[in-house]
């Protein structure tokens, strides 16, 4: 099929161009202090499928060249979303909180380099992220709105780390379609939504562009979300890398454990859709994003 | 004596303008999920000395108004420099790290509201700290600039968060001149020198103002931490509000187990010499940010 092919080959370039970033940015293992620079690229380069970045990507080449080449350094911002990513998920396996030794098959960084070095490792790929966006190749004005848009999204309030404690405080409570909403939006969708607007930002995105891109993103990043539980329910555990129905067994809040299998496939798809319809004013222009919306909710089909 | 008075009027109105701009920074106490605003607070109202938003404020004012009135908005400077303070405090206080218990006299952030939100809470100052950046009423370039400046100097290279890895990583060997002095310079180091430098960036520096702020910086610094060191030799934990003598037991790398402490107030002394030296261009419009300096260098006479 056509898009299978399309959406094979946007994931592939997004993935490569990534990881050169990342390669880039990213102090060597023998820089000194050596321990915390190898940690942070034990869980850089873990295998991670770059969905930010390529999300990222995809929105400023909509915006830029209406579906035309990458801007130039595009990938600077998809490396600094990814570190964001990363940081979120070393800091949420740590004993204190998820207590997970194993992320996409690998061991964790707190069980390779330690508590203290997993802890500092994740402090520093927040920092980098931000070194890494001031000095982004757009102007000025845009750099700062996209350092704006980003630290909202990972910060307590509607943004990752607040969803991350909204998780946290509802353990052990009976997890309500609100409260689960609540978490999503916040602790996954947040840097996902933000993902697709700075690309769009990046790329020159007007007020316009940035509303369609808000609207897109945030439907998007929870039907996202929505698959990321389903997968969980249904796939075993050598399949996702990480320990199955954990989050079932252990009243997590997730969409399946409010709305069961089959509503929680609908509801994605229905996201999806109204997703989709965001974008229509760009017309073909759309298609990479679109690809890669379709391919998220394939998955689970 | 006059410079006692000033440094008292600089000191007190510091605090006081960092404590309005934190105050209305950080979300409410009340504010969804309040475990983390509550725990935020606890440990950035835990009585700080705000030395590093003071520097801030005076480098901006001598290069703004020569010595005149504070340039506006500044205090939002100083209160994001004191987030990323009180959230290396927190991260340093948990147990994988140094394990204490007490800070300032009061119970840490960690001991209060447990480990997992005393992560969080440390990352989200972080994040705070640049979403308050970013939205500093200072043109974009000079907003970019600071951004670079700062994240700089949290970071692994040559960062706060680099010092602090050295630290770990030489716990248990004898500390040498050198790595005593590449750890300080660091982790303590980098963001009193770029308090000062970006303080004087707001207030509209130039290329050789941002030179000879970095020298005052650099040195100043380092003097502090010397003082720092001294202090926890010679006073006891009541005054000092923590476990006096930890650092000097524990062979932790620190000026006056490699000097002595003679020879460490000798070279605090000259460093505060040298750093006054770096302001002459600048004549009496300097008066603030030296009687700050005076004030670091006298407390251990």
């Amino acid at each position: 099929m056509q898009v299978e092919v399309q959406v094979k080959d946007i994931l592939e370039s997004g993935v490569e161009l990534t990881d050169q970033a990342l390669e880039r940015l990213l102090p060597s293992g023998d820089t000194v202090p050596s321990s915390i620079h190898r940690a942070m690229r034990h869980s850089t380069f873990a295998g991670g499928k770059r969905l930010r970045p390529v999300l990222a990507m995809e929105a400023a080449r909509m915006i830029h060249n209406r579906g035309g080449a990458l801007p130039k350094g595009v990938a600077d911002l998809g490396a600094a979303l990814e570190m964001l990513h990363t940081y979120s998920l070393i800091h949420d396996d740590l004993p204190a909180l998820d207590n997970d030794d194993l992320r996409r098959g690998k061991p964790t960084c707190h069980v390779v380099f330690g508590e203290a070095i997993a802890i500092l490792a994740g402090d520093a790929l927040q920092t980098l992220a931000f070194q890494t966006l001031a000095r982004l190749a757009c102007p000025a004005p845009a750099t700062v709105e996209i350092i704006k848009l980003v630290s909202d999204a990972v910060g307590t309030v509607d943004g990752m780390i607040g969803g991350q404690v909204l998780d946290i405080e509802g353990e052990g409570t009976q997890p309500t379609a609100e409260s689960v909403d609540a978490i999503h939006r916040a602790k996954t969708g947040a840097l996902i939504r933000v993902s697709v607007v700075s690309g769009g930002v990046y790329g020159g995105a007007h007020a316009e562009d940035v509303a369609r891109l808000t609207e897109f993103g945030r439907k998007g990043g929870l039907a996202f979300q929505i698959i990321d539980d389903i997968l969980d329910v249904t796939q075993n555990s050598e399949q996702l890398g990480k320990t199955a129905g954990k989050d079932l067994t252990s009243v997590k809040a997730t969409w399946p454990a409010v709305f069961g299998l089959e509503e929680s496939r609908r509801q994605a798809d229905k996201l999806i859709a109204e997703a989709f319809a965001a974008l229509e004013p760009y017309g073909a222009a759309a298609d990479g994003l679109k690809a890669v919306a379709r391919y998220l909710v394939e998955r689970t089909h």
